[in-house]
């Protein structure tokens, strides 16, 4: 392919929101162009290295048998009323209604779509497992779209789903999808950090997400400096830390005036005490609440935690089996405890139900708020002067912590969500209607799983981990192209080298890049190192006057080149890049 | 690959509504499932063939320059306030508000992307010219949509746009596509035929549209007995009629009473005379109007006709270069007429321009109604009684009309379009202000072309055309699998021949599906006849135990099987698989 005539705008400009290396280098390099806030147009570079991560994808997937098939993007509203997601997922959920009236929504997922097909062609045992996947276009919502593709409104992943008759059948359909993915990550390059977690929500379900490190992550990772615990912050557990229990016996509950003390903080240099002998008491809402035989819109409740610590509002949600939790408004909080925000707590709390962390349940001498403006008590003891109606873990794990695990201390990292895949247990199934016939002729719900993996964000995951001053450094396996030729002037005798080189390599089956343009050898140079193909031939009048013919070859990734006979580089480049791509590709 | 593993889910019984063959044979299949209203799941047999016409489309887009780019599916609502389609594309244009009340699309087609993005790109004639494509998904929000995949809300299609400098090589971009196009349907096994219109709207530009035959087509196209002539009746012309000139000179103009008279055929018995003396007057209404320097909401014009004729709406459309025309209601025909409906005539009317097809320039004693309830007038001559405002070829043609070109007879046949292209001259490029700078310096815009082709229908009409009563005949080039073996009992010897046949082709690079399931071989056959697979191979003990063992091949578009060496099976197959693919995929 001619430079001249494959659309490779590059810039040296960046534009001002772009703010990470890969949104910077994606624009510099010409990959994409934004086509609205969160929308992104690839442009022929970017999309040869998009293809080639997709079929990366497919490979891997195909290889463990799951099998491709294609909904629409645009799904029916009445699946997602049936999942009862169309009430429950957020403004995310890009919903639309069509001239006839009817509800659709621009698919941000699909559990939907291929439970819906699975129900109607699932009949018996027999066809179990089965394991179906897509590589399509999503859509969500995202408030702030920003990083470019990384955290785009529109997107393509691949989204796999496996149907399976028990636990067995499922842990394998999930173990192959991790083995599956990490092969995809080591193909593409990428350094990944798997964190797993045992989600007990789901009935003994477990789930692996697929990190990479990055400043601006999603996501807060704890890592264990002695063994190899990893966990996101959402779900990460640590070592029960009771070092608030004193073991005297405690004095009566006695009223302390507190005047104009409200925060945590203050009451510390007020009390002259240290923030884990408080129970702190928070005031949260939560939506559509699924506990025991309740269900309701709308609840409160007090959530009582040791005073240095916070709440974590994924495990107060998963406790709660709710929608969405969050803080209570001010009006609420005086209506339902009587007094202003900072002198809630659990003794004599009647209007609300109290969940407290199990770091409360060890507090036997603590200060809480007296449910009176400028009112505290102190010497409150956990079981004698309150009960919590639920006790849990929902502290917020934090860099220096304990290992639940090992004892050893943790350390956070960011990262950015790459690959989920996740054991969903009856979920879809059962919300759904999903069952088939067992060896027996008994109706029975079938397991399932769905494994995620997000295209836009490996591909700028890979220029991420990939990359220096100069430009992009792709791994052979993405790159838009393995060679780049740059003849130094193309004319005369370079010219022809030039055209037999690509022509050469090219029936070889091997992608090339010929830089064409009337440019200065420098623009070419620095065009090739932003674009960042493996592989550079320079070819020059110099090097082709010698009695044997060179040119220079040099690989991107590293700073030396070398000369290599004009009549052996088609041979030579070919044999180099099909044993890297070979040792790339190799089954782990 | 195993017939067990593969997600083949055939039928014996039709939907209802499926009442096209590639309809019923789709889902017979298990190629398509249906997931809502005009949307369809692709199941993996469907997907393979899907993207074997994918590919075939790609290659040839490639191999004409033209490069791949992927804007999103959801489009930013303020490019097609620029491009002025947020208004004039109907409810067919899916449009959606997000979160914080920003417009958007689900592109039903990507003039507004593309265009913005060469306008960002595009700044000097070095550029030029620029051929890009995309291959992406599609909604158009059908009324009613029907025949499957053959007219989904949803689709995908291939669609290129073309960027040049002047008028030379805008037709070549054209000429290009038209070439790439016939070679894609050529390759998919498709009789395509060619319907071109020269509308001269657009400024001496062209249109070509690929269309199969079928009955149940969206178009009517027309077509000589005598010559090549094909047109597409929207826009077809055909030679002029003036038979209901008379030669005699004319009385003066007469009312006649007409009680209760309202339609042609009535007037017709009630005068005793031809339709073809009848001036037939429509009041229409037209939105957006866009003629001279005039720009209107909405207008009314009074349209005639000779009696035995009908308006075609698109050319009326075209003429007023509206975004719309369609009759008036009753109430604004008694505004604009002073008579109820049936007797709105040309002659003193005062409130509405008069457009007058050809062939009342013609009429020069005829019959017309006279604005005033149960009259009309005759031994009306155009010209001395009225003169149109504007007069041009405003005629439905039809069956039996005599073609433009050489006089021969003209007959109809019905046909789905699987593609067209399209010079759009300077339409999109003018509205949305892409400009670059000529040699001179001197700013220009450029021309630009649109080129499509839709592959859900392109697929369904492989399958129209490639059928018998027992299911598919696939193509070799676009069939899911190239072979289907069927061991008469999956076990022993059978088994081993079938597998190692299996390995064998597979290694060779040939596709196959296995039938390794637990059936009786009618159903085998069957279904094999079902998918259409283009080479069946039958392993049975009977053929295997002799001396030299036999399988048995047959051609799914043959009666006869023949007998062959079991170890020269795949090395025959492969040379004959081969050779019919490289046949099939040699350039034109």
């Amino acid at each position: 392919m001619k430079y001249s005539q494959s659309f490779i705008p590059t810039l040296r400009e960046v534009p001002t929101d772009a703010i990470i290396v890969s949104h910077r280098l994606m624009f510099r390099a010409g990959m994409i162009r934004r086509l609205g806030n969160g929308l992104f147009t690839y442009l022929p570079l970017g999309l040869r290295s998009f293809r080639k991560v997709e079929q990366i994808i497919r490979e891997e997937m195909n290889a463990i048998g799951s099998l491709e098939i294609k909904p629409t993007v645009v799904i029916p509203g009445e699946l997602w009323k049936e999942s009862g997601r169309w009430d429950s997922m957020g403004e995310a959920l890009l919903r639309v209604k069509n001239r006839l009236g009817a509800d659709f929504v621009v698919s941000p997922t699909a559990e939907e779509a291929f439970t819906a097909l699975v129900r109607d062609e699932l009949s018996s045992y027999r066809q179990l497992p089965i394991s179906l996947y897509q590589i399509n276009t999503k859509y969500r919502d995202e408030v702030r779209p920003r990083y470019g593709v990384m955290r785009g409104r529109e997107f393509v992943m691949k989204d796999a789903y496996s149907y399976d008759a028990d636990e067995t059948s499922l842990e394998k359909s999930y173990q192959d999808m991790g083995r599956a993915y990490r092969r995809v990550f080591k193909r593409c390059g990428l350094s990944v950090i798997s964190v797993k977690a045992d989600s007990g929500a789901m009935g003994g379900s477990g789930s692996e997400e697929f990190m990479v490190e990055s400043e601006i992550g999603d996501n807060t990772l704890l890592f264990c400096k002695n063994c190899d615990f990893a966990a996101n912050v959402e779900k990460a557990d640590c070592k029960p830390d009771y070092s608030a229990v004193s073991s005297a016996s405690t004095p009566p509950v006695e009223k302390i005036d507190t005047p104009n003390v409200k925060t945590i903080e203050e009451l510390c240099s007020f009390l002259k005490t240290d923030a884990k002998t408080f129970i702190k008491t928070l005031v949260y809402r939560a939506v559509k609440v699924e506990l025991q035989d309740a269900e309701c819109e709308e609840a409160f409740y007090a959530v009582c935690i040791r005073g240095d610590l916070e709440i974590n509002e994924a495990k107060l949600c998963a406790l709660l089996k709710a929608a969405e939790v969050s803080l209570a408004s001010e009006a609420d909080v005086v209506r339902l405890t009587g007094a202003p925000v900072g002198f809630a707590g659990p003794v004599g709390l009647s209007q609300l139900k109290v969940i407290a962390d199990l770091t409360v349940t060890a507090i036997n001498d603590g200060v809480t708020g007296a449910l009176v403006k400028d009112l505290h008590y102190k010497h409150v003891a956990y079981g004698r002067d309150f009960q919590a109606w639920m006790t849990a873990e929902l502290r917020t794990v934090k860099a220096g912590d304990r290992c639940s695990h090992c004892g050893g201390e943790l350390y956070e990292k960011k990262g950015n969500e790459l690959g989920h895949i996740f054991k969903l247990g009856y979920k879809y199934t059962k919300s759904m209607n999903v069952s088939y016939l067992d060896e027996k002729g008994v109706r029975q719900i079938p397991l399932s799983g769905s494994y995620g993996i997000g295209l836009d964000r490996t591909l700028a995951s890979i220029i991420e981990e990939h990359h220096d001053d100069a430009g992009i450094i792709w791994p052979l396996t993405v790159a838009p192209y393995h060679v780049i030729i740059v003849p130094i002037k193309y004319d005369g005798a370079v010219k022809a080298a030039a055209d037999k080189l690509a022509e050469d390599l090219e029936r070889l089956g091997i992608e090339v890049l010929l830089d064409d343009r009337d440019e200065r050898p420098g623009v070419k140079f620095n065009d090739a190192d932003l674009i960042g193909i493996p592989y550079r031939v320079v070819i020059g009048d110099k090097n082709l006057a010698s009695e044997s013919p060179k040119v220079e070859v040099k690989r991107r990734s590293e700073k030396e080149n070398r000369l290599v006979e004009l009549g052996k580089a088609a041979g030579e480049l070919r044999e180099e890049i099909m044993a890297e791509l070979a040792e790339m590709n190799k089954r782990l």
